[in-house]
C-alpha cells in the first residue's frame, strides 16, 4: 500500500523539515552537546488507527541517516492509550529536532485513518465501497489518500488529470447534461469512464440516457437516492456525495449505491495524539 | 497582516496546482472549448470567519494571469451562509481547473480562522493572549498561522530557529533545568527569551531561579497554576498549554496569565464550508 | 488544445533555456551590443504541419518579455517550402540566443504532429482513433502528446497514474488474466476502465470473461485480429498495437478496430526544418 | 566516458520518473502485492549499438536502491536481435514502474549511437571527425551527446555558453564578417576558438583574413567546398556542415575536411527496439 | 556546532558544483582514463584557523559517494604554512573535478574563521561577546556564520524572521522609538527579546523607557558610548556597532559592553590560502 | 555588458530573499501598517566604482513588483562619498525588508569592480588584459565575474564545463604535458584552445613543442617569465599568475604577457559601504 513515488515523498519530507528548521534548531544546538546519541519512545496517548510509520521514520532518516527506528505496529494497526509504538535510536540532537515535523506528519495521517475506520465499518459486508475526494490540505494530498486506504477507504479520482467528472458547472459551460458527456467521450483519453453529478431525477435520466459510466448523485435525501436507483437500474455505476455521517452511511448501506464518497474524510478529521516520550541520553563524545 | 515571503507562497501554490493537475485537467479540456470566458460566484455555505482570499486570488492567477476576481469581503470579516463573497471572471477552463486548489487553501485557512476567533473571544478585554504551535500540517505553517492571527490569535515562534524552547527531553539531553537554561543562555542566540516547559511547582521553582524569561506550565491543573502563578509573581512571563477548551480557557483568563497556546487552532479546526456556484459562459471564440 | 500546466510547460522552458545557455551566449554578449533592437522571420523549409508556435514564443518571452512575435500561421495549419510563418521583433541578443532552444521545440513537435497527420488520415471517415503512447522522450511528454493531438491524433493514457493496463509482466505477477482483472477492479480506482494485452485468441477469451473494458490486440496478424473481433463481438473496446506502418493501417481501419496505438508518432518521427533568417538590427542605443 | 555532472543526471531521471508516475503506477499497485521480488530480463529487438546502461539502472535505483541489475553488454557493443542484455531483480513494482522510463532513455540513446556509428564508420581512417550539433530534444542534451560519442562521434561546443560560433544572424548584427570576428577576438573569453558560418568563396577568404580559427562551410557543393579547402589551405580548420547523407559523407571523407557536423544524428536517429520480458516473480512476503 | 540543515546544505554544494560543471570537466574527460583512482593532499599555504571541512569533504562525497578523505585537523583548529590537513582517496577525475568547489568553500570560510578569532581574541577575559550581522554573501548565510562561531564569535539573529531589530527606517516608519517599541511589543512574536539602534544619548534614554530589552549604539565614539552605558546601567543588554578595528575592540572591551557587532568579519575577510597537492594515480583498470 | 541567463539570475534573488526572510520580516510586519506607502535613498559611503545596479532592483521588484527605482548612475561609474545614487519608491514594508539582501550583492560586485579598476588600470594603454579565475563564492560567480568586467577585467574559463586547462595535477594524471596535451587535442571539444599551466623553462619548452595553444606561468619570477616569453617568441599565448600585487602588475605589463589573472579580484576584495538613508512613508491606508 504505496503512498507514491518515493523521490516525490522525499522531497515533500524535505520541504517540511527546512519549513520547520530554516536555519538550524537553536535549542538543541545550544543545549545538546554534539555528537550524543540517544533514545526516546513514540507513545500512543488515543485510541485510533495509526498510518504513516515509514513518513515518520523517513524524517529522522532525512535528518540523519544513522537514526534507527524499531516499530512494534504496522499501518493499519489498531493502537491504544499508552501504547508504546516504537523506540528511536540516534544523534541527540536529530531526535529532538525531527520530532515535531515526524509527528506532524504521523498525527494528521493516523487521524485520517481512524475517522475513515469509523466510516468504513459500516459498510463492511455490503457491496458498497467508501471513497475519498479532492479537499486534501494543498501538497499533502498523497499522504492523505493513503491514510483514507488505510483506514478501510478506497481511492477516488486523484486529481484533474486523474479521472473525468462532470460536475455542475461543467454541464453548465457545455449547454447540458447530454453535451457534456457527448464531449467527455468523444476528447477525453478513452481510459476514463465518465462520471456525472446530477441534483435531480430527470438529470438521471438525462445522463443515463446520454451514456454516462457513473451517476453521482449530489445531495439528494434518501427517498429520492431510492428512485434515483430504480431509475439507473444497474445500467450505470452510482456513486452518492455530501453529508456523510454515520447515521447516514447506515441508510446508504442499506439502499445499495456502489460508493460513497466523503471529504470529511479527509478536511474534517482531525489528528490523533500522539507524543515523543522518555528521551534518555545514551553516550556522550570522551572530551 | 502578511502570509510571508511571496516568492514562498507563490511556490507553494505552484505544487498545490501540479498537485491537483499534474497533466491538464481532462474534463475542463474535453468539454470547453478553448478561450471562452466565463463568471463564477463565490458563496458562503457555513457561519465563520474568512481568511485567505489572496491566495485563493493568486491560485487563479497562477494559473491564468488574466483571471479577474472582485472580492465583496476582506480577511477577518465574519461570514454568513448564503453570503456572496466574490465574483470571478476569466477563462471558463481556468475557473474550472483551479476551484478545488483556490478552495483547499481558503476553507482550511477559514476553518482556522473561525475556531481561532471563538476561542480568542474568551480572553478579550484581559491581557491574556492566545498563542498557535508548530503543530501544522507540513508544509503549510504559514497559511495556518496566519489564519491564526485572521482570528485573532498571536504567534509562538514559526519553528525551530525562530525561537528557544526548552521541553522536558531537551532538559533531560541537558541534565536538568538549571543547567539547560545555562546552556541556552550561554550559547543560543541572545535575540531570543529563553522559555522553559515545567509539569511542577518544583520545577517553576528552579525554572525562576535559573533566570528562564518566560515560563510554561505544561497541562497543570488550575489549582496548581495558582500556586505556580504566585510563586512566579511576575519575575517571569507565563505560558499555559495543554487542553484548552472554551470552558477551560474562561479559567485561564481569570488566572491571568499572560498566553495560552492552542495545538488544536490548527490541527483540529475542521474547514469552513464554500462553494463555487453560477457559472455561466459570457463569450466563446468564433469559429 | 492546452499543451498541460502553464507553470510546468514554463520550467520547462527555463529548463531548456538554461542547458543552451547556462552561463551567457558568449557569442551575442561578444559581437551585438547591449540594448539593440532586431527583427527576425521564422521560415519554412520543409512541408508538414506546424505545432507548437506557443512554447516557441514561450522561449523567447521568458528570456526577454519584450520580444513580439506575430504568427502567419496557427497550430495545424499545413505549411510549405519557402513559407514564411512569423515576425519577430525584439532584443538583438535575445532573438538570436533564444533560436535554437524555440526551434528545438517547434521542429520536434512539428516533426510529430506530421507524421501523425500522415497515418491519421488514413483512418479519416472511419471510426478508428488513432492513438500515442508513453514512448515519449523523457521529460517532453506533454509536448509530444500535444503535438499528437495536434496531427489529429488522440490521448492514450498520459502516465501510469492515468489508466489502468494490463500487459504480460503484470498478468505474470498476478497469475494469470482472470487473477490481474479481478484484482484491477478490485483495487485500482474505479475511475479508470481496465485494459488486457492480448497475444492470442485463447487470450481474447479469457480477458472477455474477465471482464476487461478494453481489450488490446499486441502484434497480431491482420487474420488474427478478425477473428479476435469476431469473439469480442462489441463485448469491449479494441485496440491494435505494434508496427503500425500505413499500410497495415488501412488493413485495421478496415477491421474495424475501436484504437489504433502507435509508438513511433513520437519516438521515431523526425523533425519539421525550420529555420530564422533575414536577422537585421533596427535600432541601436546611441552612445 | 561520462555523461555529465551526476546531480544533474539523477535530477533529469528523477523528473522522468514522476512524469510517468506522479501518484503511483496504479497498475502495479493494484495487482502486485507489496513486498514481492521478481527477476526480468532486458531484451534486444533490433540490431545497433547499445548506449545508456547507467542511465537505465539509475532509472530503477532511483525508485528502489535495491534493485540489481547484471549487464551482459557495456555501451558501445553492438547488440543483435534476441540478444539477452541484462537481468534485473528486485522488488516486483519497481520493475514494473520503471520500465517505459528506464526503457524510453535507453531506446533513445541507442538509436542515437546506432545511427551515429553508421555515419562515423565512413570517416574512419581519415583524418575526419564526426560532430554533433546543438538540435537536441530540449533537456536531453548531455544524453544525446554521450550517445553521438558512443556511436564514434565527437561532440561540438555543448552549448551557447561553451564555444564561439558567428552564424549568418551574427554577422548581420555585427556589419560583418570582419567586424564579427574582430569583436569575437576582442570580447569573447580567449579560450575559445572563433568559428565563422560562411555560404560563399567571398566570405570563405573574408573570415579567413579576419583570423578565424575555425571556417564552417554551410550547405556548399562538394566542388564549392573543394575550392574553399584550397583557399583555406590549412591556416585555419574547417568544419562542413548541412545534409549530411552517407552518400554525402564519403565525398566530404575524401575531400579532407576537418570537422563534419551532422543534426540528424540527434534530431531524426528514431530509437532502437528493446523490451523487457520473461518478468517472473520470485518470493512474496509470507502473511 | 552544525552549520545548518543538513538537506539545505547538500542543496547548495551541489548547486555551487553545477555552477562549476555544467555539462562535465572537460579536461578531466579529455585527460583522465575513466575509471582511475588516485591521490591527493590538501596542503596549507597560509597561517589561520581552519573552518568548513565537512563542506569541503561533502563536495566531494557529491560528486562521488566512494571518494574518501582522511583528515588530520578539526575544525577551529590553528593551522601553519606547509602543514598537510588532508589526504583524499577516490576515483580521479573526482578528485580533480571536485577541487575549486570544494576549496572556495573551504578557503572563504577558513578565511572568516581566522579573522574573526584574531578579532574575538581581543574579549576573552572580559564579558564582551563578539557577534556577526547579515553582512554575508547572498546564499552562503549558514556557511559564514557558522565560520564565524568557529572563530570565536556568536550569531547574532540568523535573518528578519529570526529577531526583532528596530533600526532608524523603523523608527521613521514608527514615528518615533517609543511607537517602534510599543508595536513590537504588541505585535512581534513574544519569543524575540526588542532591541533598538539609537545614534544619540536622548535616544538612549527614550529606548530605554520604552522598555527596549537590546540597546544598540550605533557609530558613537568612545566617550559617548560611556556616557550611553551609564544611563542603562544594566536595565538593558547593550550592543556597539560600526568600525570595529581591533584598537576599538579594546577600548569596547574595557567599556564592558555586552556586545560587540562586526559586519567586517563576513564581508570583508579575504580566503585562506590552502592548495591541492602531490596527485597521484594510484591504479588503474585494466584494458 | 549581461550578468548571465535572466531566469538564473532571478532564482538567486529569490534565494537569497528567502535565506533572509524564510518567514517573514518580523520587525516590519511589527511596526509599519499594511499598505503603506514609502521612499528612501540609496547613498555611497565610500569612494569606488558600482556594479550590480539591476541586481540591486531586481531583489527589490521580487518582492513587490510596484517598487519603483530611479537610478543617478550606472554601472561602471565612480561614485563618491556621499553621493546620492538612487531613489526608491514603493511599499513600506518592501523597502526595509528588500534592503539587506539588495545591498549584499550590491556591495559585493561594486567591492569587486572597484578592486578591478585599481588593478585593471595599471594595464591601460599596454596588450596584457587583466583576467578573474574560477575563486568565487559558491553560487556567486556569474555576479562576480560580471563585476570583473564592469571593473575592466575580462573572464576566464567561467566553469570546467568552458575551457581545457592541464595544471600540475592533470599532467600528473596523464604522465607528462607532451601526452596531456595530446590527450586534451584528440578529445576535448575542438572549440577549446588548449592551455597548460607551467612552472618551469623546461616545462615551458614542451609545452610549446606538444602544440599548447596557451602557456600559464604559474608563480615564476619576473626574470624567468622573461625568459619564458623568449622561448614562446609569439607561437603561443601567455598568461601570468600568482600575487599579483599592483607593483607586480606594472613589471608583468612591461614584459608584454597576454593575460594576468588574479583571484584576489573576486575572492578578497572586500565590499563597498553602501547605505539606505532618509526613509520617509508618503502616504498610509485610510482606516
Amino acid at each position: 500500500m504505496d503512498i507514491g513515488c518515493p523521490n516525490a515523498i522525499d522531497d515533500h519530507i524535505r520541504m517540511a523539515l527546512r519549513e520547520d528548521m530554516p536555519n538550524g534548531d537553536v535549542t538543541a544546538l545550544a543545549v545538546v552537546p554534539e555528537g550524543c546519541t540517544a533514545s526516546v519512545d513514540l507513545v500512543c496517548k488515543q485510541e485510533g488507527v495509526i498510518a504513516g510509520l515509514s513518513v515518520f521514520s523517513r524524517a529522522f532518516e532525512l535528518l540523519d541517516p544513522s537514526v534507527c527506528i524499531e516499530f512494534h505496529v504496522l499501518d493499519g494497526d489498531e493502537v491504544a492509550v499508552g501504547q508504546h509504538l516504537a523506540t528511536l535510536r540516534g544523534d541527540a540532537r536529530a531526535l529532538l529536532s525531527g520530532e515535531r515535523t515526524a509527528l506532524n506528519y504521523l498525527q494528521r495521517m493516523s487521524g485520517i485513518a481512524t475517522y475513515t475506520r469509523s466510516v468504513s465499518r459500516v459498510f463492511e459486508g455490503t457491496k458498497t465501497r467508501l471513497l475519498d475526494t479532492r479537499k486534501t490540505a494543498p501538497g499533502m494530498r498523497c499522504f492523505e489518500k493513503y491514510a483514507v486506504r488505510v483506514g478501510g477507504g478506497m481511492s477516488h479520482r486523484f486529481d484533474l488529470s486523474g479521472g473525468v467528472m462532470l460536475k455542475d458547472n461543467h454541464i453548465a459551460a457545455a449547454g447540458g447534461i447530454t453535451q457534456a458527456v457527448a464531449a467527455a467521450k468523444e476528447r477525453a483519453p478513452f481510459v476514463f469512464r465518465v462520471e456525472v453529478e446530477v441534483e435531480t431525477l430527470e438529470q438521471v435520466r438525462e445522463a443515463l440516457e446520454a451514456g454516462a459510466d457513473v451517476i453521482m448523485l449530489d445531495n439528494m435525501s434518501i427517498e429520492q437516492m431510492a428512485k434515483a436507483l430504480a431509475i439507473i437500474d444497474g445500467k450505470a455505476k452510482v456513486e452518492c456525495s455530501g453529508n456523510v455521517t454515520l447515521e447516514r452511511a447506515k441508510d446508504l448501506a442499506r439502499l445499495g449505491v456502489d460508493y460513497v464518497s466523503c471529504g470529511a474524510l479527509t478536511h474534517s478529521a482531525g489528528i490523533l495524539d500522539l507524543s515523543m516520550k522518555g528521551f534518555s541520553l545514551i553516550d556522550r563524545p570522551s572530551a
